[in-house]
């Protein structure tokens, strides 16, 4: 039974509170603005995905992730998303640059919420206000800072050994059905800035968002680049 | 000499690290989309700012007031003006109701920075932003939340006093030559949300933003119930 449908993404039952996470090859921009089929993105996002949430598990930081099915989907706990998209930047770039007409590339050590809220288009949210708000408690903002900085360091080191640089990431979070809040979504260059460490091009959606570049011959580059069998 | 002109206020300087506030009759929203002159607001606003910043200094909080000067103007000490706009919220209202899609006037105990930037339309900031753009220190952020605080719970006590309920303020700091945070620029109605214990009715710049209602009978009713010599 399809349980959700994203701009990205399919969610399915499965038996045992699991779901089956199904990657499109839809790729969408500005809220929803810019879209397209890509042909093959949702295979290789799918791969770079199962490749990434295996190694974070292995670094004993929960995930929904448990195994790959096929090649567009993969086997989830089925969690309560939080209503949030938790952001950590390691260099300014994209939206935080058009917020506060900072340069680009900038070395800066930042984590940012997002509340999901496409009527609104995912206003930034201070700690406070997520608290006063009753989105999430004192305790799992501090939970989920940490959670997003761990993750973020164990990308950044398998990123640079591929000579990318990991600019800055988009993270989800959800509880699982014992109320842990464990690392969610998808991990892929839909979700990070990439860029190649010594040419600075980019292996990301910036390709498609500035419309400058072969998208998916990029996304197949970071697949081949890690070398996931 | 003019060190400084904003939409509603005049910075003159004066001898011995001093400077003339001048109040202006001219009101503004929207960042400036919405323009008027209201004859006679300058005198209240400076009145009711003056008569502020004294009870506020007599609690102890450093202010850049130092005293009145006549019916438009006070005399401050000069400050480099930190490029802050600092918003303590008792009730949700205005620009977060409308960033996050919260009913108004739910009690909530916040206080959001903006950066001052009329061109990024000054952009809310979160706290480590702050630090890692060089703003301000962390030391500094937590001074700033603890004087904001403290200056809204002291004017909270005074409006709510004479049945007004203060709603929201923002506030702005400054350095003093001795490098000490003090508050500065005005409290007013221009920079407060004050509605009627009672009646919810609204004795602040809001008339003026949603055009419903006389702003100078409003203000100078503030005036009154505050029972300024």
């Amino acid at each position: 039974m399809l349980l959700y449908e994203g701009k990205a993404k399919r969610i399915w039952s499965q038996d045992n509170g699991l779901v089956c996470q199904e990657f499109k090859d839809s790729i969408t921009a500005f809220n929803g603005e810019l879209k397209k089929e890509i042909l093959g993105k949702g295979k290789i996002n799918n791969n770079i995905s199962c490749y990434l949430f295996e190694k974070i598990n292995d670094e004993g930081i929960r995930t929904h992730f448990k195994n790959k099915i096929d090649e567009i989907s993969m086997l989830c706990d089925k969690v309560d998303i939080i209503p949030l998209e938790v952001v950590v930047r390691n260099y300014t770039d994209g939206s935080f640059c058009k917020r506060y007409g900072v340069a680009e590339g900038q070395p800066i050590k930042l984590v940012e919420f997002f509340l999901k809220n496409d009527k609104f288009n995912d206003p930034l949210i201070n700690e406070n206000a997520l608290i006063e708000l009753k989105i999430v408690s004192k305790a799992e903002v501090e939970l989920l800072t940490w959670m997003a900085n761990c993750v973020n360091a164990i990308l950044q080191e398998i990123f640079f050994a591929v000579s990318l640089n990991l600019i800055d990431i988009k993270l989800e979070f959800g509880k699982n059905k014992n109320d842990q809040i464990v690392l969610a979504d998808e991990i892929s260059p839909d979700t990070c800035r990439l860029h190649d460490v010594k040419t600075g091009e980019s292996f990301d959606k910036d390709i498609f968002r500035k419309q400058k570049g072969n998208v998916i011959e990029a996304y197949k580059e970071v697949f081949k680049r890690l070398n996931i069998k």
